[in-house]
């Protein structure tokens, strides 16, 4: 199998990194249009060599292509990738927007391809062991997804925090929870470009299920945590935490009577906490395994490039509801 | 002073506690409709006696009265003991409705009375530190508050998440910044009746300044938690923490160009942080003696009428967009 | 039943508080040598009397006296207590010799009497499930207990580090792992005066099971941590952290093969983590039901007149290998 | 310069990443007696290259060799590197005797090269922001050093517990306290096999200064944490912190008075507590900078072969005083 990388900024040295350690993979092509990072990369990776252009990559002979570039660029390059015949690993957010994604998706049918989108987070043992749990049954009822994502982070200059940070929540939320939201609403600020640094998202599901966003460029501390709310158990995943991440809690509310619909005693329940042992494999080491998997068997991976359209349909609605005051959209 | 107490829940008894514990205070009244309650409270209290209802305290020659009963009687019972001439102290919040509590406000304005809100936390050390700093200018610029106040906790009969929860942020938001939001955006759902137990507020401000609120009695973890962003520093107030509950810190966000309206240059900038000596006198100790010395010298309370005012204005729009999917509610 | 409690400093009031909320005590009285003290307690409990001296205490019809005194006095007024055919329950350390604790407790027996120590810890909700897990065996073979407990800590006067906080880690150590050391070794350091400050204290059992104990009133945080190893799972207990207080790791070490004498191949397992729900009934009212249980059934409490032997036979060893640069001293 | 790195196991990897990466360094040589280990790190870093065996090395021009190799060899082959002319950068502790150190000191004057051991800690932003703190006069007078450094560890074959995780502490106090202790002792047990696995270890100094350290390779939990307390502040570093590694507490003990021999009244200070911003450099990186450096003018680096010699001394003094029972040794 060989393999092209375009775009080796921050993230793409280590698609580039883990690709090369894969020995189904005989070859290892990158590209970028900074030829001095061009270079810096093709020196630490000796086994890795330069393409001149994406041209080059996308006449070769290579199979897959990975694409790490900036958002807006994603569709081009992969359309490219796509229509001449090569399966397509794409840095989240899929594409700039869900039309975009929408033909790429159905390119990748037409073409008998694989369209991948780097979710990276649903690859992590933390993430995959809430999924082991919720699909057990054992929170019982979902009541909510609360997510923050906050740290003092990197601008981007052409997309806000929402397209930034929001991916891997939805994703993640995408994942674990298997439903669809019927409706978004959004709130942002910025406070040094037109780029909203701050921003709150809101996705309204059927049966009163709540999942809610907060994504902060502008914190002085780094948080990463996601409640999970449910009848039965609930679970709190901190990705701050070296170890035990995800900490299951037999916790929850139980309804003693109902006295006429505005009496409701609720009791509750607190018990035992449950960290579960995860797996700490390096997540992008299980996308870039999962990709040449679904190249070889046909099968779908994970993170497949429907996932990736859900995401970006959501991040559209929410950018929709952010130029609306918050306004309600519908999905 | 003569004082009188009605309401002996969960933080009557505090009221009690404190206020027979003041030199200045030479009568301490108390009242429940629960006649065990009452018993139970006078006998652990032995300076305290009891009365055998509101309107033996409203007819007494007490000075001023405590209530701490549901939100639903606070007016009633203010406006009955200002009618006597009695001054007021309401537990948070103040009223049911922005226009109950504007008549307590004009109703003691014309008595020369004084109305109180207890906003207990605006009394703590750590929130008044976190004022200092901020009225110093440390921080630069608001950009914005976010609290998280999220629990298991206990379901109110009569009022939602929001106005049991709620006015404890919106209080320390309306004494450390200063300033009043002219709109209002709220989501909540609930999962057991008809009250809202998860909710989302955001608050609007002018000048790109964002408030925003989340709330929960369905959270397995307890988490109070207060960041404040600033264009030179920023704050974490943290209240679980038994020491160092307020962190400042030297970090921000320096504009290094402004190469045409797509691009700013952004370079972080993180420093040391600093944990400022927090006063540990208990709050509402010197709630009650703010109280007595508004009294006393007629000056108004940090948390007075006008505050508890400012207070359920926003959560009474807070309702209404709940009741509006979200929608903008401008205040 | 009648009971007096002497000693109204820090501790006492506590003492005098839980007693007088048991439904079977009819009567408490209460005496401190400071008069103004006496004055405040007897005021804040109405239902408390204050005795004239600890003599009218003794010649009273009381059944039980509490001695929360400075613990040199332990010994004489327990003497008296004894003699008097009353029970005794005594703060911790229960005397200031091993001596001393020997001939209260022929006393105690020779009198029929109940003679109990206060070992408050012993009786928390975390200890106990302690307790409980490792009689169940879930730990395997205990290979070490290690304890940290420091502070910024109120200096004894007649007292060091080492009788002030370690009976705490000693009398647990005592009740979970029901065997005795047969050699301790103790260093302690001094800054301010001829009372150590700083003290680090270990107990070797058979078995290549050790103990440790670090105690320190001069350090800038909180600390009581208790690390507890076993062959099969680990427990770590943290009395600092709200909840969770204690967690079970299913962590350890297997030897995979032993290559003549100087070759171990170890291999290690980390698994899950499981924090138990606690009780958090407060401990000290946990205490006196147990003294007065033994009262009335004439057995045994949990933190008998023995166990507050074993701990100050400790406590005089480890003082003596002080005074010898750290000599062990056999049991 | 050419440099060579023997010994290519868990940390000589780092070694030649870091070495490899400077423009000083012109020729990157490696060994290590497994052939497999050897190929695999060429392969990786592609401009070093394999040497066949370690006389090789010896007989080459290069200028210095970095020994990351087991303890029991480091004397032998720093000997023949020094003796062939070559600076010698040595992986902790220095050597496996007090007395093999020394020699390889005075050979290294001798022969006007560079000795050097590799106490990373001493290179890390947190331990040096801590000597300039110290040095500044912060803390006022220095009372106690207090380590702990436990986790679930990697039991070494040839040396224990002690030999393995105490250099670190050793080497930090060195560096940070600038002065030496005049004697130790240490107990330890083993549960395994003849290797120490649990021990503790107390540095006693003039003037009622006292270092403890404990290390331990059976704990479920990682913690990595030194207390240090001073007359005028104290300081805890906790490198589990992912920031706030270093913080300082403006806290202390205030002598009031001196009432006859026995009454020492103190008054505790708490005050701010204040993080100062860490260097987050690779340690390393520093570490192999400090050894051209020195190697190039002259100057001795920070952890020179004295440095070295002095930790030594005090683990084989430690291990005397653990076959004797905890025996107070001198030093």
């Amino acid at each position: 199998m060989k393999v092209a990388v375009i775009g080796l900024g921050y993230w793409g040295p280590n698609m580039v990194r883990n690709f090369s350690a894969l020995e189904e993979v005989s070859d290892v092509m990158c590209y970028d249009v900074d030829g001095k990072r061009l270079k810096e990369i093709t020196t630490k990776f000796p086994n890795v060599h330069a393409a001149s252009s994406y041209e080059e990559i996308i006449k070769s002979d290579c199979d897959a292509v990975a694409i790490v570039t900036p958002i807006s660029q994603h569709y081009d390059q992969a359309m490219k990738a796509l229509q001449s015949g090569k399966h397509v690993l794409v840095e989240k957010p899929l594409a700039a927007s869900a039309k975009q994604c929408e033909e790429l998706v159905e390119l990748a049918d037409a073409q008998k391809r694989v369209l991948m989108v780097d979710h990276t987070f649903v690859y992590t043992g933390a993430v995959r062991k809430m999924k082991e749990i919720i699909e057990r049954g054992d929170l019982g009822d979902i009541y909510y997804f609360d997510s923050v994502r906050v740290n003092l982070g990197m601008f981007q200059h052409d997309f806000n925090v929402l397209w930034d940070l929001a991916p891997h929540d939805l994703s993640i939320m995408d994942f674990i929870l298997g439903r669809q939201p019927n409706a978004v609403s959004a709130i942002g600020v910025n406070h040094y470009n037109h780029m909203e640094d701050v921003a709150y998202l809101a996705l309204h599901f059927d049966g009163n299920v709540i999942a809610h966003v907060h994504v902060n460029w502008l914190a002085p501390v780094k948080i990463r945590r996601i409640l999970l709310g449910g009848s039965k158990k609930m679970i709190v995943y901190d990705d701050m935490e070296p170890s035990e991440k995800v900490k299951v809690y037999d916790t929850g509310v139980k309804v003693v009577s109902r006295e006429g619909i505005y009496r409701t005693l609720v009791e509750y329940r607190t018990g035992d906490m449950f960290a579960p042992k995860i797996d700490h494999t390096e997540a992008l080491n299980i996308v870039v395994r999962d990709f040449l998997r679904a190249i070889r068997t046909g099968d779908e991976p994970v993170a497949d490039g429907r996932s990736g359209h859900r995401v970006v349909r959501i991040l559209e609605a929410a950018e929709q509801s952010i130029r609306n005051a918050g306004a309600l959209v519908h999905l």
